[in-house]
């Protein structure tokens, strides 16, 4: 696997993406109905990929990629070179305030993952790890994260859907420092990732809203898993937990099934 | 009152000590205690009051400011002008996150608000509104809010108190398109005014959270009550609800007591 090729390119398309994504704003501003709305992000999520689907079979023919829209290989296996590929993580984000969504990217070979670029394409924040070598956000050092943070020390971000399934999290969210919920996972794992979160919990998540996330979380020593504690495979849908370490143990030990 | 000298000068301190904030940044970075982080905030929560306390005596004698620290006058009517300030609005986020906190600041006169500033330091945003002239973002027009936006078809903002105090709000949530919580009361009624959110709840604010928010709101034709649909005493903390005024409507008559 060529790193250098595929991280030059990779960052050359999200930027190519993230100006046709921000051209359409004007569009969707002047769109008044909802499902106008909805129709364009539905469009612009599957351009996204189909753009990327298209510059992969031309510049890596054996590559696959392994995305929201499903628009390219059935991938039922990790073999190989897997891109994973979330065009816009934050639809209804980006429908509803044009803020707070990204374009959400992983490059694994054989299972493992090499490479991650989240995007933030409204403040223009790309965060990125390699794997063994750390992780940066717009090119600056993120520092490891704080292995001796308390729950008590932290927010917590935690989706409706966690908090219906498992009504325990409240009293983690009580003993934390509150809740915050933004609403797009990849960003939420970047708020966990540079310490503006302890943890982040959601019932449901797919294999490419996390995909990049966890590459980058597990480079600063944070831990993700699902909320039982197991490994995540990355060819299916599930909850997740992604913490700083302590705060994840504490989870784990007092909060959760 | 001369609101250009005032607009002038509230814009310059506002500024001023925005600058003095970012360079605590670093500061607060370092620290790596709780209670040490609490203390930094804490500090340039007074510095900062104390700032417009020193100008706004040296500048507009006979004006009172009433803010969050109570460092001014002890204010107990809203005759004359009064300069309603949040130093900081969002401290915790403040001091997890380094984001999504703000200046604010109102000034009302016998009561009614006449100037509008809230400032998203770290974005640089700055929302302001003049009583009769509109609202804008850093200059940029804000359009008018959506007069037929239905509860379906916006984002909701809730705050556990208010979830907790009456929990038929999380029927509210079903309905609308998803919850945030950006934990910011401010910048919350900002993401209103823009349409980001249809409504915001709130179980417990204080005037100095409220005053700026309200008066850029109601300048673009959304509704700000208490949580009963009765008008607000600038004097008195209490619950809040800032909603564009068909969902504000929804909420009072089917999901509120």
């Amino acid at each position: 696997m060529d790193i250098e090729k595929i991280d030059y390119l990779a960052r050359l398309w999200i930027m190519e993406a993230a100006t046709k994504i921000k051209q359409s704003f004007k569009e969707t501003l002047d769109i008044d109905t909802k499902s106008g709305r909805n129709d364009l992000v539905t469009n612009m999520d599957k351009e996204t990929e189909a753009f990327f689907v298209k510059q992969i079979k031309e510049h890596f023919k054996e590559h696959r990629l392994f995305g929201e829209e499903g628009m390219s290989d059935e991938v039922t296996d990790l073999n190989g070179v897997v891109w994973i590929l979330d065009p816009i993580d934050g639809t209804l984000n980006f429908v509803e305030q044009q803020r707070d969504f990204s374009i959400s990217l992983a490059i694994y070979q054989d299972g493992i993952g090499y490479l991650a670029y989240i995007y933030d394409v409204e403040r223009d924040e790309l965060y990125f790890a390699e794997k063994g070598k750390g992780a940066t956000v717009n090119g600056k050092s993120i520092p490891k994260m704080n292995k001796t943070m308390d729950l008590q020390d932290a927010l917590l971000i935690a989706n409706l859907s966690v908090t219906k399934k498992f009504p325990t999290v409240w009293e983690a969210v009580k003993v934390s420092r509150g809740l915050r919920l933004h609403g797009a996972a990849s960003l939420e794992y970047m708020d966990v990732a540079t310490g503006r979160a302890g943890a982040y919990l959601s019932a449901n998540l797919a294999p490419w809203d996390i995909a990049a996330g966890k590459i980058i979380v597990e480079e600063l020593g944070g831990i993700v898993t699902r909320i039982d504690g197991s490994e995540i495979n990355m060819l299916e849908k599930g909850s997740s937990i992604v913490a700083a370490p302590k705060i994840h143990q504490t989870l784990i030990d007092n909060y959760l099934p």
